[in-house]
């Protein structure tokens, strides 16, 4: 962190600064100039409040030159990771298809998409059986008998299973579903984090629709400073003023977030469109955009889902998908 | 919910939709055009699926014409809710004060910061004990150590007490404090809602930072179904590209979640602002608004605040600033 | 547009409505029903204030059915509109590639840069003589004189020129200039579209940082509708809280303009994110969404660049870019 | 500007980049420190391209130090600038009412209203003769007829008038227009900021629906340093996710612009909110934030109105609003 003082600040006024940054256990580096003073904070910086010292009379400005978050960054880590999912693995040229149903409904419905996205590609399958809706009268999910029907689904097709907990306390519930995911509204939701930074399981982590893509690594640091490396980002679209979409899918947070962590990326093409013929266009271009995989709702009964049909894909349409994906692959990911 | 049909409709596709809309449990009005067929959903259309609709083949559009909340909305409860906390009441006239540090740090600081704010009009002390932070390495909070130092300072001055809980597990902890707050980070945490709606105590529920009013709403829907109708609303800024300003605060809110909602609405301008200077005016403005109170960080030495320094005013600022409310109440609203 | 009353609206009050919406030129079809009246509005409707009668005692709720757009409709002209450039066809299969400096500099430079780009696969040249820029003290071009140097590297090269038109008193010195370009804060700029209207130029027209896709499509509407249909929509990105990034490049603003309109789309990577490092990245996601063509700043020697050098990439990369391009679109489009 | 270069840079590097900088007219003072080399520039840094040094290779970060605007600042400026309209003062304690329709419709509606709006103790009157129209379909003003009856209205009442000018070649039309408005949509029509810079008159620079108060600045140095320093800068809303109003005021920009810069504010909650009934309200609060004036939207007609009778109030609503304006201004503003 760099702190530039105003000019013709008293010395005993900067001395103060200096020994009150001391007690925050950061070093000190002070480079006198004729027109101006900077102070170079050395050491751990994470701590130091940068909005409290730039509201300081005797600062002109402040800025933090590293990153704030460790255990996701690049720079300390400059290997790809690799989440393993059972067989699958996620990251590095990994890819992963990840499809399915937004709630599971009935042991019917989800085999027999599990069924059909495996025939068309699929290498894991999503369900959601804790359902995060705005509204207390929206259909809330099946919960435990939601998880029940997903392991019936997994047995049968061999499909790892992905599917949302919203509540450290539903932990034990959760104990063999292959992956955890985080929704976009408890992103920050902290406490869950780091519950599930106890876990060794992988957990995918949805951006929150407002937040930052440092927002996003930091809370990823929550879970992996808690003890759990297994993270996968993922891009599910932010809110705007847009007036066609739900959401605004924001690709460059793929190549971007690639540029400032190890993590793998996926993308949500479904929930950032909300309209299911848009999926497709999305998928590919997320792919091309160098995704680690995608996240993709698919429903053989669009019409009768109990949410989110709107945004739901028939088997048939994600076949197709599948295969432009994979071309798209060969040729614009090196 | 008014749903408009394309022209040339079969009548058996027609008839398939009106069908299906039965099975939802809605009454179905039609309305058969020359030009259009226009079906209006009689009954509870809280449950039906908007988006869905929208995405069939048949259907041109679709409206929904009464608000999805019901409990807080003023439609169905046209007097203004008063939220009682021991002597202090919030809404309908009565303005509430609600001042204190961010975090609670000793007990010599939280006693002396809620003796200053009570001298300069307080009538409730706010203090962080359990803090929703960005980066898993800045201070958490004391936790219940921090409630514990709260409730002395409550003993001292007789000022009830605001603090906010992140997680449901933590409910016990928080039996004897009087307002429990939600922040904004958690505003759509489902589950805690819930639990809170299980409870009887006043309720300071923060918008998120991307939330539009109807969410708030629904998320006061969820406390409210749960069994619990002490809410009280608060706006504290929202996420914008603006410049200058941590957030955005949105004063239109507050008219408009009156007109809305029979709840009580607070401002918080200094999460808002994050800036001290500039609590002042935006306190006065929240109040010529309409406010029925105001949130505002005190500290009584603000550069060593372990938490969001730059945004607290001193408690001689707050007792300027207190005067000017008062006096701007008198006159600015009726 | 369809309006719903309020339920027990007296009989004069609703007649009065009808009257006077017929004063507006409009048709009116009236369904009374048992709980509600619905007035369907025919004709066009595209001249009424829909917020007005949203705010009338008597309205429930109003919508819009069809869009405010006409010309640019694809409901009304379904086949995809390709614009001609000289040689160049843009739309409906046909792919542009536009690249070259923000600013022109000197005959060298934009010589140099235009050899470059067309034997790393352009078809068009791009480069600013008139710049907007946010300070009146940066570097605004060198106008008429740069219009004189985009001439020569045409002559050097054949290829087709675009350049940027802030005022519409500056029109007799683009009269030879391939594709006035208007730039996104001049979107709204009225009196310039409609004058652009009034020639037969290839107008592409950039979306503004905060405009809607409807927004665009209107003020494509306001260059359509003064007689000149060559229009070239363009993605830039938008504004929003992102933190990494200048701009939010919203990608799936292509299939949707593309469903909404018959106009072709390109993508100006560059811009959107303001990082050579991402322009790569973006483009070839753009090309798999389905964009006619890409908008792409190249520099010879992007450190000196006079503006814009940060998101300039060089010839070199340029040419593996378009080489990428070329291998998505065979497989990714259709 | 401060530039921070990265750790080890090699000497040559780091004096290429010192001599580049100093043929950019700027001085650069150097602070090599253990762990870094800090580079200061000094003099006139507005015309250094930030984000480009930001992206070279040996460059850690850079900041500039002081706001890039000049004549706009306060720094260099600090009393309040008051901007005279005939007898009208506007700014340092003087507050302007200007109120009038969205646009001139009639000789009766304009010199009505502008009666009713002086009885009701405005002293400024504004209407719109050329409208800047989202359609080309809506209706586009009166122009020059409309600027005729607005001379009428002043002579009857003696009001100062207000209206908009869109295009630099109507200058000669507004010759005798008191004050000039550039609206939201052109405030960044740079062409138009330098004419306007070339008269005398006092402009009012709305904000743009999506600019900081930086970029606002800017454009008002643009006006300035073209030699005219009567500019009034008017807060109308921004652009953001909102669900319920049109835009949504940032009335924190009243006191930030006052910080920043020794220009007066006014601001618009008429078509921020575009909602009638939330005017008052809103401006009641803009006067508490510590705003120069209001601009609000008075119609004797609403439901009549051409353009934007959603927002408008009705004279006698203004009364009652004037009232309780100058009763707050009394209290809440020293």
């Amino acid at each position: 962190m760099i702190i530039v003082l105003k000019p013709d600040v008293e010395q005993n006024k900067r001395e103060q600064l200096i020994d009150w940054l001391g007690t925050l256990g950061v070093g000190v580096h002070t480079s006198v100039g004729e027109y101006q003073t900077v102070l170079g904070l050395i050491g751990d910086t994470a701590g130091v409040d940068m909005d409290l010292i730039d509201s300081l009379d005797i600062v002109e400005t402040v800025k933090r030159v590293s990153e704030p978050f460790k255990r996701a960054n690049r720079k300390f880590h400059p290997e790809d990771t690799v989440v393993e999912v059972g067989d699958v693995r996620v990251g590095s040229g990994h890819f992963c298809m990840i499809a399915g149903p937004c709630s599971v409904e009935s042991e019917d419905q989800i085999v027999a998409i599990a069924k059909a996205v495996k025939a068309a590609g699929a290498n894991m399958l999503r369900g959601g059986a804790f359902k995060p809706r705005t509204s207390p009268y929206d259909f809330q999910g099946l919960k435990a008998d939601g998880l029940e029907l997903l392991r019936i689904a997994r047995q049968e097709t061999g499909l790892p299973i992905v599917s949302e907990i919203m509540n450290a306390a539903d932990l034990p519930l959760f104990e063999d579903i292959d992956v955890l995911q985080v929704g976009a509204r408890n992103m920050q939701n902290f406490d869950l984090l780091k519950e599930l930074g106890t876990t060794k399981k992988p957990i995918l982590l949805k951006r929150g629709l407002a937040n930052t893509l440092r927002e996003l690594l930091m809370s990823a640091e929550y879970i992996m400073s808690n003890g759990n490396e297994n993270v996968i980002l993922c891009e599910r679209g932010i809110r705007t003023f847009g007036d066609y979409f739900r959401n605004t899918l924001d690709l460059s947070a793929v190549p971007m977030l690639h540029e400032l962590s190890h993590l793998p990326v996926v993308v949500d093409p479904s929930h950032a469109t909300g309209i299911a013929r848009m999926v497709a266009p999305m998928a590919v271009a997320a792919t091309a955009a160098g995704a680690d995989g995608l996240l993709i709702e698919v429903h053989n009964d669009p019409p009768h889902a109990l949410c989110d049909g709107a945004q739901s894909i028939r088997p048939e349409e994600y076949e197709k998908l599948a295969a432009k994906v994979r071309a798209v692959r060969e040729v614009a990911v090196c």
